[in-house]
C-alpha cells in the first residue's frame, strides 16, 4: 500500500489524520503539482483526474477521492472506529461528514482558488466568488457554533471524520486566507482546542 | 420512516431513485421551497439548513444528506446492494459517486444557480461561474466517454449509485440547461439508455 500526498493539500491533510489516528504507517509519496508531476503519463494511468490523495494497493488498484480511502481503511482497521459505530450512528457521521466538507472546506478551497497567486493561469480566477464565499464561510461558522452547543465532537460524542474534515477546513482558512475562529465563538473554540491538541493534529 | 422530498431536486431525485431501486416503500412529503416552507421553524428543527431531502425516524431522528440516507438504507436493506458489494468494491463505488457528485452534479447544479430565473433575488448570481463551469461541465463529459470506454455502467459491471447519481446530474442538465449528451459520445451514449431505460429512472 503506497499513498500519493500532496502535503498543502487538505483534502490529503484529511487522509493523514485519518492514517494517524488508525496508528497506521503507510508510505507516502508527494507529489509536486507546481512542478505538474501529477499531469505526467504515469501519474494519469493511477488517477485521470490527476489528483491527489490517491491510495494504490499491492496489485496496482488506485483508489482516489479521501473519503473512499477513507471508508477502504476503516474497513480493514475498524478500530478505531472514525466513521461511527453502527447503522445509524455511520449515518449520522456522515451527514457531518459531508456538511462540514460542502459548508466549510469546499467554499474554503474556492476562496483560495478565485484569490491566491499560486492559481493565478492555472484557473479562471473570480474574485466575486472569493468574497461571496467568505461571506458563505462566515455564516456557516456562526451555524456551527450554535450546532455544538453541548457537543463534545461535531458527530456525536466522539472524535469523527466529521471533525477531521472541518480541522482541516479551519487549518487551510487561518493558513491561507487569515479567517479564524474567534473567541466569542466560546463552542467552536473549545472544540478547536480539543481536536488541535490531539497528537495527531500535524500529521 | 418519512422522506421530506424536493421534487425537482436532483439530490432529492437520486434518493427518490434508490428507494424505487431497493423496492421500498417510503412515504414522502413534498416541501415546497418556494413558498418558503424550508424555513419555518419546525422544518428548521428538522434540518438546520433547510435542505431537502431528509429522512425522519419513527423516533424522530432526523438524517439530512441524500448520501448519509443512501448508506443508512443500504444498511437496512442490503439487496440488491448499490453502494459496493466487499470493501474494495465499496471503495470504487464511493469514488465513482463523489467523482459524479463533484465533476457532474455540483456544477451543473452551480450554473443552475448562477443562470436561473428561480435564483434571482435569493442568492447572488455571478454569470461568469455559470459560464466556467458549463465549460467545466462539457470536459469532463468528454473524460466520462473515455473512461467508459468498454465498461456497462460506471463504477464497474453492476448498477450502483455512482450510476444514479450522474443519471440525476444528466436530468437537470438536460431538463433545466440544454446539455445533452451528444450522439458522437458512444459510450456515454449507450450508458445513458441503459440507465434511462430502467423503471425506476422516473422515480
Amino acid at each position: 500500500m503506497k499513498l500519493y500526498d500532496l502535503p498543502a493539500s487538505p483534502n490529503a491533510r484529511r487522509v493523514r489524520i485519518f492514517v494517524a489516528e488508525k496508528g497506521l504507517d503507510i508510505p507516502m509519496t508527494p507529489i509536486n503539482m507546481m512542478e505538474n508531476e501529477n499531469k505526467t503519463e504515469g501519474y494519469l494511468a493511477k488517477n485521470s483526474l490527476g489528483r491527489m490523495p490517491l491510495l494504490e494497493l499491492e496489485d496496482g488498484t488506485c483508489i482516489a477521492e479521501s473519503m473512499a480511502i477513507c471508508s477502504y481503511l476503516e474497513q480493514l482497521h475498524p478500530d478505531p472506529p472514525l466513521l461511527g459505530r453502527d447503522a445509524l450512528d455511520q449515518a449520522i457521521v456522515e451527514m457531518w461528514q459531508r456538511r462540514m466538507e460542502f459548508e466549510l472546506l469546499m467554499p474554503i478551497i474556492a476562496i483560495f482558488r478565485h484569490s491566491a497567486d499560486m492559481w493565478k493561469g492555472r484557473i479562471t480566477q473570480v474574485p466575486e466568488m472569493a468574497e461571496i464565499e467568505t461571506a458563505n464561510v462566515k455564516d456557516k461558522m456562526i451555524w456551527l457554533e450554535k450546532e455544538l452547543n453541548g457537543q463534545q465532537y461535531i458527530a456525536n460524542d466522539e472524535y469523527t471524520v466529521a471533525d477531521i474534515t472541518a480541522q482541516c477546513a479551519f487549518v487551510m482558512a487561518k493558513a491561507a486566507l487569515g479567517i479564524r475562529i474567534g473567541e466569542e465563538m466560546t463552542n467552536l473554540s473549545r472544540w478547536w482546542e480539543r481536536v488541535a491538541s490531539r497528537p495527531t493534529a500535524r500529521a
